[in-house]
């Protein structure tokens, strides 16, 4: 399986004057969830991609969709699955769902960089393999 | 012009360990955008939105690229363009700069809504009025 | 036992320029903190509290003092004590430490209020009958 | 006057599921209010301060108060004032009100410190001139 999940709850300070998730939030939880992701599902956390190796991943283009508004208390299931990975780059979708409905999807491209400079950088070894074991796995 | 534009400091509380912007944070910005556009440029602030006229106008797709990033102290300049006006839909492009260069681009889809039901309502009058105003002064 | 403990990962979103959490983020923590608790210790969400109940438990003092650093990826032990239990009101301890040295520490109140008035409103029964077991077990 | 005075609007992404400021972004207003009074008051960026300077100046201790909620669209008035400067600290009470009720009072003490180290070191001339001179004119 190339898909990665973790477990979000809606909590009070996500919600909106309107009583649901403030979408901005969302992109807090995506952010949460693919540096969880990272550390879990590939053996990097965003720690020592920071600090000890000097890089880093941002991200540089996401589009996304709200289906259906979140509400406080809720669990949302969020997915994680690897589209492409590329000699800097990384497109990931990533699907949000809560009692059988869809909350938002998002397709982005992660970049890692270099931190000093900020230009793109190669994937290390291990964090490609990792990623293509993922990408294997699923086919 | 169809343009409304608002300025934006890159503040401490909008950047990341790596010293930019943390790209949930300009969704926060975009957001403020809107609602001060609401209010200044359409004359229907949020809170007589949500208020007085049960109604909303929440967000349904975002897509959005970064071209390069944002430093503490920058000065955003944020400009809203109106793309499109539906029954109860509207297409907005938004696009920040800073010193001469491109910091995000987002095309977005708000939708008005009946704030009880959460279910599309036409844009009243006086919004629909005052949007077309600026689609027509601008072609 | 009157404590209540909750496990906090220090996210790249809790983190700013310094590299370092950046406080305000750490009273979003202890918001969460405190609706955990309320939720699995003392049995009441505040999606109900809030919804069916018509209540609420707004925090109406607060003081903190910060006595570490915390930095990325830092698993921080939140803490959770009651001081006392007033008419309306809840004085809690709430001390966050990793690795062995203290992060910050706040004593707060909150107070049991009706959503619709915002007046107090004393505590119903089975909140107060959960938070004064634990004041019985602890002494 | 030893007084410093900046203007927030309550915007929707400050507001909670009650219709009102959720505390912790009151904090975000704090340090925003700091950040724009050293560098339009005392004449030193955040910026400054953290890139050439290798300092910094975070937050130790604050202790809040909220009397009255806040709701979306109110135009708080956030005063700072200076209580006293030590070798390395700095005293500050902040004051927040709008339409003629206060919303939130604070006292809090920063530390000024240099970045690499994190240890406290001695306010800079121009920043402790700049200080002593909003306390002169206000005794």
């Amino acid at each position: 399986m190339s898909h990665f999940n973790v477990q979000q709850k809606v909590l009070f300070q996500h919600c909106d004057p309107a009583g649901i998730v403030f979408y901005p939030r969302y992109f807090e939880m995506i952010n949460a969830a693919v540096e969880t992701w990272f550390e879990d599902g590939l053996g990097v956390s965003f720690a020592q991609l920071l600090g000890a190796r000097g890089s880093g991943a941002p991200t540089v283009t996401i589009n996304t969709s709200f289906q259906n508004p979140s509400h406080l208390g809720d669990l949302l299931a969020i997915d994680i699955t690897v589209l492409k990975i590329g000699g800097a780059s990384l497109d990931l979708e990533i699907c949000a769902q809560s009692g059988g409905t869809k909350r938002f999807e998002s397709t982005l491209t992660l970049v890692h960089i270099n931190k000093e400079t900020g230009r793109p950088n190669p994937w290390p070894d291990d964090l490609r393999d990792a990623i293509n074991l993922l990408l294997k796995e699923a086919s």
